[in-house]
């Protein structure tokens, strides 16, 4: 992990607001900003929640060395005697931290983490916050946004080189996995959190070969000379490349995936691949597949899986890379394609389609009052006050809406109707008697430590689950309806009340 | 910096690979790859190098941990006993590695760095280097095209918080410097890098102030009461934004830069901000300026521009934020916008116009034998042969060309016509007599050590300098003229070799 999580680590603004705060004696009033996103990424109404390994890396590590010290003093804006009274503060056992478990879906406006305490740390926290949760959770639901459209395929995550540094291909990784990946070609990634890593072979393994040697045709003292006689293709193929294929069939005759596309896929790898299936079969191996990184994948792969299976490799697999994003696969499914497994790098770890998802950490509430950020843009206007905020199920099992409440109203009970208002259009509300309520916003950081379990498996496991209780309509690519993210009405009562109040009156003349 | 950088931090088939050629005792033989990308980033014509600090870091981390080498061999796709004749072999003594210097101009299939050593090794770098160098170059190429269409503007890098992960965050403090913007938000890019950082407030500030109190009125022992009625703006502004203002004034009277739109800019932020500047100025002080962040920023500045200047405030700059591009900074100034500088986030550390650049790192000699990657795509072909890579200057002292020749010919002369040839168009070629010549890669790596100095500061100025070497068409934002690269006579013929010899026969029927 990186060592970039103190919170030197920050803006600039965040360091003089709390010495501005300081000096105004409100460092230490009481207050509590939340996170969350106003649109949902991909032109989707879903994301997943993810980022919780950095969360508490960041929270865990609110503390600056003494060179770090030096460095704020060192800065023209900063005052030396005003950073020294706060020294003896930096800490977090007086700061609460609540987020939405990882995995979960969530929606535009849902709270996904709400931070409590003095102003001033709570201020410091901000953007290494937003740091920590924006690219996991745009990944994961890109990820996730995959897997909707290639249920049943392998999918493995292979961006380790297109991503932003270290962090962004471990975040990548990660995050590929918990939006239900299978595996990852990062090796760093399957050690640190147990996923599977996959890989075989790039091009120049293959250029690298040039022809037959007497070593190559040793197979533990058994000469294959015969059997490639009995095997060589029929047309005229690249002797290097099936001297690479059989050098790496004899290293690893149990995961034999073979990159057919060095020279030419159809008129020499396939054939290549196929004589060395042959060879592996006769001793006794079950060749795994072919990969194709270029050129038309449904074509190919068609006519690949044509010849794969008359020459009795029903169960070798056709793995496809270059360039797939989330529209190509579902592209190619549609297309009926014979692609058994996707390699999806760039796309997924730049998340090209969106590459920002725009989380944001807003001032809900400082000293039991609730705070309003106002704009121009409706849906830039921030809802006030500390929240509850509730999932409420209803009858069929299924995710009905979210409902935000005031931190002061009791939680919504089963079988009891309530009423659930659009938070901005007033022609919009709804009647709901839920069957199940689930608190979303749970403890994470408190007295100091971290308070919450961090297991990418089983939060894989149990996002998966979440998924089947969103109406497929959410789900669905083109055109999804939107999930109901709504206010109680004492807290649109408030919001309403926060409005009236802190508009600035407009005079047009 | 993170830990990140050990061999482990790649993608499994290079490890895979490793152990086959050391099974097919290729292992050692010597290899050149060479990483060049094959089409400029942003629709442009030219790109920036960078990268060079984690280029670094990868090669002086080429070692494994024990508990490296034990999760290695726990993989059923590797084997203990191989991994373990590996084991004395990683070193980097034997492994030379050349480049282009950082901030220096670079162009679609020039080699940016050439990597030699043993097979197995310089095999075993590619994805950690790739992973170093797509994203350097990307954000810092980016950084530069604002600087281009802003080359008077203050510009400084917002983008922390949407980064991937603080590795992310670094890289495009970083990069946005080399690419000429003058400092960050981003407090440990200005530790480590001695970049200027910039900040003041955001909204939460604003909004943590309700009304006035004692406290606030009192500046070191005088009430400032009497220079608020003074001052006070003539129609009814937000009161708690006004409070915050001289807060914040009070607190940094030589630095604020006052965050105007938090209720609404034209009705309450710009009236509260001149009215705290009045009492600055009474004060003794000059007030540095106003950000706007959101709404129309060409009307909005103008009018503050104006109103600012009615209130004697001409030196008061205007700083503009909020999801700033290179399109949106270049219609900004077509519009003759009274902005004095941007801040930039979202859009630089995420390249979202394009937010991958397509390095690749390709086998181009084995046993000092050229290879080469066929592709049925002839922009995918990979050049053969280890090289020398020349920049031709002209006799107006402007970049002409880029010339690659064989490792083995002799370096042009100046004064001396040689032919340069397009690498794949057999009907492009111009004969050159160049006026200088600069040998573009050099060494950054041998015997086991770094070799060139890193100078962030030095690279930026020298970039800038560069940068004026090209002709304006080449640096238009428009429908650009590319850069020629080219090729000998005699890696021409190399090339054509290499395509006649290993391109499979095709037949159709």
């Amino acid at each position: 992990m990186s060592a970039a999580a103190s919170p030197i680590f920050t803006d600039l603004y965040q360091w003089t607001m709390a010495l501005s705060y300081l000096e105004n004696k409100k460092a230490h009033d009481s207050a509590v900003f939340e996170m969350f996103f106003r649109e949902c990424p991909f032109e989707g109404e879903y994301a997943i929640m993810a980022g919780h390994d950095r969360i508490r890396q960041v929270l865990e590590s609110f503390s600056l060395t003494e060179k770090e010290w030096s460095y704020l003093e060192s800065l023209p804006e900063l005052q030396p005697s005003k950073l020294q009274a706060l020294k003896p503060h930096m800490h977090l056992n007086d700061v609460r931290v609540f987020g939405i478990a990882e995995g979960e879906p969530v929606f535009s406006r849902t709270p996904i983490l709400q931070v409590e305490g003095p102003l001033f740390k709570v201020q410091l926290l901000e953007s290494a916050l937003l740091n920590a949760v924006n690219f996991a959770i745009l990944c994961t639901t890109y990820a996730r946004r995959i897997r909707q459209v290639a249920p049943n395929h392998k999918l493995v995550e292979f961006g380790l080189r297109r991503a932003q540094g270290p962090d962004g291909a471990m975040t990548a990784t990660r995050s590929a996995f918990l939006g239900g990946f299978d595996g990852t070609s990062n090796v760093l990634g399957g050690m640190n959190w147990g996923i599977p890593v996959f890989g075989t072979m790039a091009h120049s393994f293959v250029q690298s070969f040039t022809s037959f040697t007497d070593d190559l045709l040793d197979w533990n003292g058994r000469s294959i000379q015969d059997l490639i006689n009995k095997h060589r293709p029929s047309q005229p193929t690249h002797q290097g490349e099936l001297a690479a294929f059989l050098a790496y069939a004899k290293s690893f005759p149990k995961s034999s995936l073979l990159l057919v596309d060095t020279y030419d896929a159809m008129a020499s790898g396939v054939p290549n691949a196929i004589c060395t299936f042959k060879i592996l079969r006769e001793l006794g191996h079950t060749p795994l597949g072919i990969r194709l990184d270029s050129g038309d994948l449904v074509y190919q792969s068609k006519e690949a899986r044509r010849l794969l299976d008359e020459a009795g490799f029903q169960s070798a697999s056709i793995f496809a890379s270059n360039d797939l994003s989330e529209r190509i696969i579902a592209s190619l499914q549609a297309q009926g394609s014979a692609i058994g497994g996707f390699g999806v790098g760039t796309h997924l770890v730049t998340c090209k389609d969106q590459p920002a998802l725009g989380a944001v950490y807003k001032m809900v509430e400082i000293k039991n009052e609730p705070r309003i950020k106002i704009s121009e843009q409706t849906a830039k206007i921030s809802i006030p006050g500390a929240k509850n905020v509730y999932r409420l199920v209803g009858k069929d099992g299924r995710y009905l809406l979210d409902l935000m409440q005031l931190a002061s109203e009791p939680p919504p009970q089963p079988g009891k109707a309530i009423w659930a208002h659009h938070p901005f259009d007033p022609f919009r509300k709804a009647e709901v008697t839920p069957s199940a309520v689930i608190e979303l916003l749970t403890p994470l950081f408190e007295n100091g430590a971290w308070r919450s379990k961090i297991d990418l498996q089983a939060s894989k496991a149990s996002s998966a689950k979440s998924l089947k209780l969103l109406r497929e309509d959410i789900l669905r690519r083109e055109n999804p309806t939107p999930y109901k993210v709504s206010l109680s009405e004492n807290l649109k009562e408030t919001l309403e009340h926060c409005l009236k109040q802190e508009a600035p009156r407009r005079h047009l003349a």
